[in-house]
């Protein structure tokens, strides 16, 4: 079923680095884009650079999940963006933080927690674990896969303890991670996924764009039952 | 998209007692049946007095989902047929105990609890709340909705902390019970629906037949990623 | 093992209300204070009116756990008393939000919802059910106890699924409610406590207290495992 | 305070291999026995071969934390001696499956799941790194400690969703694992920790037995509330 996907990246590294740009010449929300239309969704991009950040109110109530990459800049994020993401969110938005989107101020107005890990640069190997094969974010998956070259990050990831733990990762200098998690937060399905850096060709590789097609599956809205807040009169008369 | 669904009967009540089966003539797996059927799935019923309590081994592997009804004779149950639907849980196939198949060998051997509860007979309201409002097995509902006349099951209810808690019942004498519960146990999904009782109408009602059919929806299996288990060569060499 | 414990109260109703300082002489929090105080902790209180809320950065890292009582005027707590308190109970504090407390700025950023509820003022009966009786906060309980009076909360509550859920309770015009709630952030222990109205003598009565007292004890902080986080050089030379 | 821990072995390896018997010389049980008996605890031991596996009913009376280690001999212990087992778990006592205790009947019928898992012999290095360390039973414990040579456990692991992941190893040969994870069943606390091989000195090395230690602190029964099962007069008269 097609589904409005918005697809948002700060956009600096490719900005301001030759050799980023060279990587991802459409911008890793390009990269990223291309990866999820495969599968017949409407998908568009908005960067930090657009007026409101690209996620206008009309923006994100047409969207049905917000793929989201950030590394460098999630402070400049405006307030008002996040609180409505995250007001999207409750309402059902799917929201898929990729990388150091971990570090957003959406994610973590979800969470409630600090997010914070360790990390190391210098392009060691990574392998990614299906800790959960019967997630359906695992669909297509063999049991795990490698990344070449990345940045790594490494337990403890100051998180509530996930709804799944889906993804865990091993990496080549000793560290573990929890590298696909799956909450939920009001009626909006948020999956964290780890992979993706701004100087390796990560989100070109095979598995990370079948975990993100899959990821926006998951994540999509599901109409639900009618719930009433606030002063009512007693259900039974 | 169509799914092979078997509904399962003890099929005690409606034989011996001819109240229940002026009631649900063509048994509850029957009434049951009829209300999955109006999505398109392949339904077929299996009852416990047929060969192998009607579940063989072929059967199961052609189950997407087992929807299951007991309540006097969960004991009768063949140990070797409560196995075979386990490793089917285990394996993928959704299963939807409905009412006292909350004590059926299969339910709590995946739970590893007792299940216990306490409960009272005598007709009362059941009021239904969703709360979790935004869960996939509530949609098309309303906030709430309400049994006429049923049997009561109060808290506590000695089980895991559920995975997601969908449902909450009120009752008329002053207990609450949580009548909708999810989990998975290896690729299968589980969810424990308490409505329904042999003397009451309950299967024919609107809302408790929208439940199950969601429900079914929601147990299907989805294929995951590939698991390799047992003895194996390091991963990097 | 006596503790720190700070009772945190608006004292808005008792300074505003006759009827209601007559109830509580002592203030809301004078009464939790004494209820605490029976366990041999050192428990100080603090105050929307006081410089900084009451919560300096002296007063809450000198805290073990934080009691918080709060209704009308959650909204005038500072962004600054919020986030401090949000950090230290990442750090380790304890926090146990009691009634409207779930309305209060560190209880909806800890947990990343809108913890939205449906209520009614009136005066009915509430019964609240040990769904959890293994759980330590239920140690000395019957199997419910009741409330004759209170202002009802209904279902669904929108908060995270809890990581236990400890107590339901059951209101006689008909609604339900997860009345005690379990969550950890970080190093924090919370637990979102629903019985407490300004109108009736409810935190007079026994198992309200001792709920509470058990709470303060639950969420004390236990010392755990360093936490390394930032950047680090491989773990294995 | 003092509690009544029996430490549980099959004790094969230890009577049939000699080396076993040099390394382990008053079996694994006795190492276990001695590092727990170091917190005043009341201590016992018991194996696969005395009557009733050891496990009477009397004994299991007394028992507050079970710890449990088995590898080999996991299908000889008797059914009823592990219903036994499951029972007392639910009623409150605590369970500390170590190792392949992973593999025990009471293990797998509290979990309902297969509790499979891959695996290497060969001693190779494993990285056990507290995921969680604002958990009691990380306790004292730097961010990671390291087991120089061991078999190496890996996922997925095919167990319920943990309430808390406390643990997760890191192998040479690029392997992750959930070393450490807590659940409740009725009213007991249930943590399985993977370390422990009987061809290595595990259980001396000191972080080991901290860990046991703060297990079994962790583990021990508290009181709870009053639970009544069965057919009830209404709550609300």
């Amino acid at each position: 079923m097609p589904r409005q996907v918005t697809v948002w990246n700060e956009n600096v590294h490719e900005r301001e680095e030759p050799e980023i740009a060279e990587l991802y010449p459409d911008g890793i929300h390009g990269a990223i884009a291309d990866a999820i239309a495969e599968d017949g969704h409407d998908v568009r991009t908005a960067t930090l650079d657009e007026p409101a950040n690209g996620l206008t109110e009309d923006v994100l109530a047409d969207t049905d999940v917000l793929v989201w990459w950030s590394h460098c800049a999630n402070d400049e994020v405006q307030d008002e963006v996040a609180s409505r993401v995250v007001d999207r969110v409750h309402e059902g938005m799917g929201f898929v933080p990729l990388h150091s989107g971990k570090n957003s101020k959406p994610f973590k107005r979800l969470m409630g927690t600090t997010c914070n890990i360790k990390y190391r640069h210098g392009g060691e190997t990574e392998r990614v674990w299906a800790a959960d094969p019967g997630h359906p974010i695992t669909d297509g998956l063999g049991e795990s896969f490698e990344i070449p070259a990345t940045e790594m990050y490494g337990e403890p990831y100051d998180i509530p303890e996930p709804d799944r733990t889906v993804f865990i990762s091993w990496f080549e200098g000793g560290e573990v991670f929890r590298s696909g998690v799956c909450y939920r937060r009001g009626r909006g399905r948020i999956f964290a996924f780890r992979p993706g850096h701004e100087a390796y060709p990560i989100y070109y590789q095979d598995e990370v764009q079948t975990v993100v097609r899959n990821a926006v599956e998951w994540a999509a809205p599901t109409p639900g039952a009618d719930a009433v807040y606030g002063e009512v009169a007693p259900a039974d008369e």
